[in-house]
Parts: C-alpha cells; structure tokens; sequence
C-alpha cells in the first residue's frame, strides 16, 4: 500500500501554452467543470508523496506533495481519499547542477531550475461528482490554465481515471 | 535566498558499496568522526526543500527533506543554520512510469523505484566542530555505512565544503 501514482503529469505536457487568464470552461455535456482556480493555501508546507521526472521535450523534475487529509488518509490506509484531500504537483525546469557535478567529476546531476507550473487535485465527493471526486487546478507564473487549455487537459485525467485508483506511487 | 544545494549526492556515488555494519571510525587526524550513526526520527514527515536527479550509471531520483529547524531558519533567513538543523537526501532507483507514459503517449516519465539509501546532515556545531559544525550519516537498508565507505565518501565532503555554504539549492 506504500505507494501513489500522481496523475498530473499528464497536464504538464501542454503547460507552456497556458498564457491567458479565463474563466473554467463548461463542460460539453453541460456539467459543470471539474477545474479549480484558486491556489490552495499553503501548499509549499506540505509533506512529501514522491519526486517526478520527464524527460524529452518537457525535461521537467518536480514533487508531488500531499496535505494532511491526504497524507493521513494514505498512511491510515483509509482510502478512497476524504474530501478536503490536496494532491499537489510542483513542476520545474531539469537543469544540470554545476556544483554537483564539480564533485562526481562528470555530468549527471540535475536540479529543479525555473518553476513551470503547479498543479492541484482537489477531493470534493459533491463539487466534482462527475470526475470521481476530483477537481483539477493548472497555475502557471501564478495564473490558472485559460479555458482551451483546461478543456484540452481534462481528457487526459479522464483517460488516466481521476479516481482514486490513480494513486499508486508513494516514495517508501 | 530561496536556494540551496545538497551535498549529499556526493555520497551517492558509492552506495552499492554499503554492506556492512560497523561503528563510524575516527579520522586519520585522530578527532572524532563526523558521522551519524542513528537515523533521525521522523525524517519521512518532514518539509520538502527540492528534488534531485542523478543520470549515468547511478540512475536516481530523490527528495531533499528538511526538519523544522532547518526549515524555519532558511525561511527566515537566519542562516548558517542553527544546532539541530537536519537535512535529509532520500534516494530512489529511478525508474520508468508505464501509467504515465500510457498518457504521454512515449517513454519520458520516471518516478521513485526501490529505495537505495537515505543521508542526512546534522548541524552540531560543538560535535561537529572540525567539519563546519555538521555531521553526516549514509544508510542503506537502515543500516549505517561502514567503515571503509564513510572514511572514503568524507573527502567528499570535506571537497564540498561541507558549510552552510553548500545549501545554495531550494525549489521555489
């Protein structure tokens, strides 16, 4: 049980398109959607699940921290996750660390460089029914995903499940 | 000021080497070693300060985790860091995420795999006199690194200036 799987990455693909500020879209079945727009507070202080890396074109390296809804929940083994659970995905540029390197004699150490994007789960059985119980919050320099972007993400979390299930990768 | 970097990764470099168990040993000079041999309690809990990823042969992906300590004086500003400042470097195999790259679309996710070893430098300045008031602690399997792998992972340190200096790593 000692694990999670953090599905956001799958938003990360797209995260250097979001430039605009708008509102979160509707969804074409007329539901409400599933999007969260505010940073959650202090999410910076929150514990560990696990660390992310992509390579490729994203070449990212990030956490996935978790509040202590989620984290207590996890670890009591009380799952599906009660509502009030934060799942957050801080994500940053993978850049070569100089120093580090200067010590192994050779390059192959990296670091998280410039912020990318933060993003959130939000559990919320009512609010986000139609998902699983999941909303979905992108930020970017602080701004939330606009509306062609979150409407092109959510797809993704659909095609992942945004369940509970998804959370199969917790750091021992 | 929202920097740090992590010594640690030095001492990674040679973590496949730890399989035995044996008290720290003293210093060619004859002073106390500066290793820790006891692993500090709730680590696992403690505030996130970056992530770190390590490619070649040593193929790694962890967490850098800080007490409250620690955290509370690089917040606030008050470094070097006060006595019972913490640090710790967990590190993990880093593997492929086939639930990512099912969302990707192509092999670029990695994420934490089997644990390899955890580190840790605790801030002494009394015990810990001769080596900037820290001390250093390597674990593989909850046991500490012998002899021979501290006494050579020390020159590491002692090439990184291993000060309050090296924290010049901490992920917005």
């Amino acid at each position: 049980m000692r694990s999670f799987t953090f599905l956001l990455v799958a938003f990360a693909t797209m995260a250097s398109l979001v430039t605009l500020i708008a509102p979160a879209p509707g969804r074409a079945d007329g539901q409400s959607a599933p999007f969260v727009t505010e940073i959650p507070h202090g999410y910076r202080d929150w514990q560990w699940i696990s660390s992310a890396h992509e390579a490729g074109n994203l070449n990212s390296l990030g956490a996935v921290l978790g509040n202590d809804v989620a984290i207590n929940a996890f670890r009591a083994g009380k799952l599906p996750f009660p509502d009030g659970s934060i799942i957050a995905a801080l994500h940053y540029r993978n850049v070569p660390s100089d120093e580090n390197n200067k010590v192994f004699g050779q390059a192959q150490s990296f670091v998280p460089g410039a912020p990318t994007n933060i993003q959130f789960m939000v559990k919320d059985s009512t609010k986000y029914a139609a998902t699983g119980g999941w909303g979905f919050a992108h930020f970017a320099d602080g701004k939330p995903g606009d509306a062609a972007f979150m409407k092109s993400c959510f797809p993704c979390h659909e095609k992942t499940k945004a369940t509970d299930l998804v959370f199969t990768h917790y750091a021992p």
